[in-house]
């Protein structure tokens, strides 16, 4: 049995830090890297790439709105095709920088409000994926099952992996819980661990209002933002390791 | 006999317009364009890169300094890294936004004071050689004879190719007269267009302080900041073709 | 009789010139000057408020969203408190620019889609006018009759005046005729004079729809970006004082 | 006797924190507050301002190069009177948020580099103090002695007040031991206490080639980047009032 770890890191920007990069990339097998629209800069994607590729991590592009005060969490009214042309800017950027240390990009998750969007909008989903492909058809792509977005990947030829949530709750319709409902995050490093070791043996979800279900997943979406993040990320690989399931990218699975 | 004529375009920005774009690319045969640093956004990356491309214009990445306020005209203190890694980030995002088009990014010319940090300082012009040749070897390079730009753009076994400019005086060391001296800069576009064909055609350029010397001269800088400046470009244009002379992208010649 | 005229002025950015401002502000009695937000810069600030000040026009700010790529026409998600705050940090600084001239600043009008928002937003609408009296319980607003800006503004007990649009067709409910309409648009700068004078004259507006209604009008909005546009303004001035309306600022009619 | 301290604050931006203010807050009595240059946004503004006010903390703006991924360290090159619109912005920005808070900026202290271009620069350093009195001749000026910028704001008649630093070491000339230096900085918090209370008690700062030197001291600079700069500044100020010396805003001393 295998599954990757993925985190959104390289979201540092000038001055400021953000999260721990440097320990997540002992934990993770993916990184999903900023790539200067609601986070980072040259200097921050170079430092980031060379800290993956040191480390054996396998290489995403991480777009997002380019609105670094709302970072990226603000849906910025734009069209499908401005979209595209911003996404392709982004990643372009990433691989120009990449060339340098030397490294690869493998795959595209986009990030914060466009992720959102995505998921839900066919004409937005497309745009992504289309530019994604034009870039480079062998970028990969790393999505949630039943999306928009995913079915946009597949359509356009993309390889496509799908990601769950180590801390968030499931409802038996596939969604998640929404975070107004008490159960929508898990807060315990263990549990979070069980319920994935369970459905990875199992091939099945537990959720909140029923039978556990049947649900897709090369990978595991993990948060690095503060020490807690990290120790629950910490905790997750080594709980899986111990039950005999080997963390490695899910390209690469 | 063949010459290419080049200028920076494709930089305006958001909802501000620079230049007259869609008249100078019936004009030149090499487009400078910006990368999002000192001017430029993906909308404008790729209006400009699909004009040029149906104008069957060259694409030159033209990388400054990332301060759109100042437009790349002020020195802003980095190491020599940083401006490769910002470079390879903007090139990057040229390269990202062409596929789109689809088109293809031939040429690299840096812009404005980086241009002038980069023909000067070795350690810089390296840094930024080097990002050109590891982004893509098969890059090539405009830029001003004599300058350690240019030697280290040869140094990294990058094709380079020369320019001179059409409206700015020469001193016998091949130097351009300072903007202080009266003779600096040429207003009259059939002065300009004579000197350049009296040029092309004997292999030597007039100087304000001696015999003409010996120039290399692969492309004429023109300027399209203004109608006066369309206006000359526009004539010199003309002028070289009645005189018998190709005007051709400087690659293809 | 008098009446105002105002327009957006004042935003251009660092090399980016919008608009024929010199010669709008021999037009103009009121400059709606940007602050930094969707537009301008302190030097732009600095020479717009001084220019405004020699013509004797009258001075407003003019903040939109911090949003320069799309120029404060996209609404960016935030809270109405976060809105308040970004108005007073750009009025705040368009304040302290003016000091420097010196001059002062005397009204407030809320630019592109901040301004749309808060016609419709009760939220919105009342954070902007309690931004605005704290800041300065002397700051008049110029709004458009009918909007929660301008119920806002005045349960506030800012002064309040209103403004109407030379170019743009009136329903017989008060609101203007949608973009869509084919007489959304007035493009004869002689007739939206001779509108304007039968308005003034008579203190009813024409509809498309219906018999003339009673509209409030201390101010006429027109614009200044383009040849065209400025021709109509000046042309809008002319009539108006041939007619025997005096043109002078709303806040000293 | 009695001392301020002072620290640089408020320059967390959008997502990004940096430093951790509320503490500090409990430990300075003035707050070097950043105003949307090189460091802040509207938001940051109004949750620093509100949390000094608060604690009975002493207001200062902070103004720095338009530079945020330099941190405004890196000097951009403009000339005086741009300096002199860019600083009157930013504090009229910081100003105009206060007004929400309700609470009032009392005094200016220049941010980094252009901090130190200000102290050896005099034309600048008279842009700035021009400048600051123009905005409102009450602000006072946190200032090092001996400086272009002391000295301007002096002339401009400003109420000028000098600091000194806990952590750097002196020279006989008054300077500062140069960063290469091995004793630049004091890195034991005791020792620097102990540095200081012996300047305060005798009027003289030991310094490491020579007798202790008389200097003006108003107010103590302290850093709260990281959690030994913290202990460090908590330790400074436990130990002066141990010492009965009373550690409470300059201006109100």
């Amino acid at each position: 049995m295998k599954i990757d770890l993925n985190s959104d890191l390289g979201e540092s920007f000038g001055p400021w830090t953000m999260g721990d990069d440097a320990t997540m990339l002992t934990i993770v097998t993916s990184a999903n890297i900023a790539c200067g629209g609601h986070a980072s800069d040259p200097e921050t994607m170079f430092k980031t790439l060379s800290l993956a590729t040191e480390r054996g991590v396998m290489i995403g592009a991480h777009p997002g709105y380019n609105d670094r005060e709302g970072f990226g969490r603000r849906v910025i009214p734009m069209a499908p095709e401005e979209i595209g042309r911003m996404v392709a800017a982004q990643i372009g950027a990433l691989m120009g920088v990449a060339t340098l240390v030397p490294t690869k990009v493998s795959y595209v998750k986009p990030h914060g409000a466009l992720a959102n969007l995505a998921a839900a909008d066919k004409d937005v989903a497309k745009a992504i994926a289309e530019a994604i492909h034009t870039l480079d058809p062998d970028l990969t792509v790393l999505a949630i099952s039943g999306t928009e977005f995913e079915s946009a990947a597949k359509t356009q030829g993309l390889e496509t992996y799908s990601e769950i949530f180590a801390d968030r709750g499931y409802l038996s319709n596939g969604q998640l819980v929404p975070r107004s409902h008490p159960q929508a995050m898990l807060h315990d490093a263990v549990e979070a661990a069980e319920r994935l070791i369970s459905m990875l043996e199992t091939g099945k979800m537990p959720v909140i209002d029923g039978d556990p279900i049947t649900l897709d997943a090369h990978s595991i979406c993990v948060h690095g933002d503060g020490p807690v993040a990290v120790a629950m990320a910490r905790e997750i690989r080594s709980r899986l390791e111990q039950a005999g399931i080997t963390v490695t990218p899910f390209a690469r699975q």
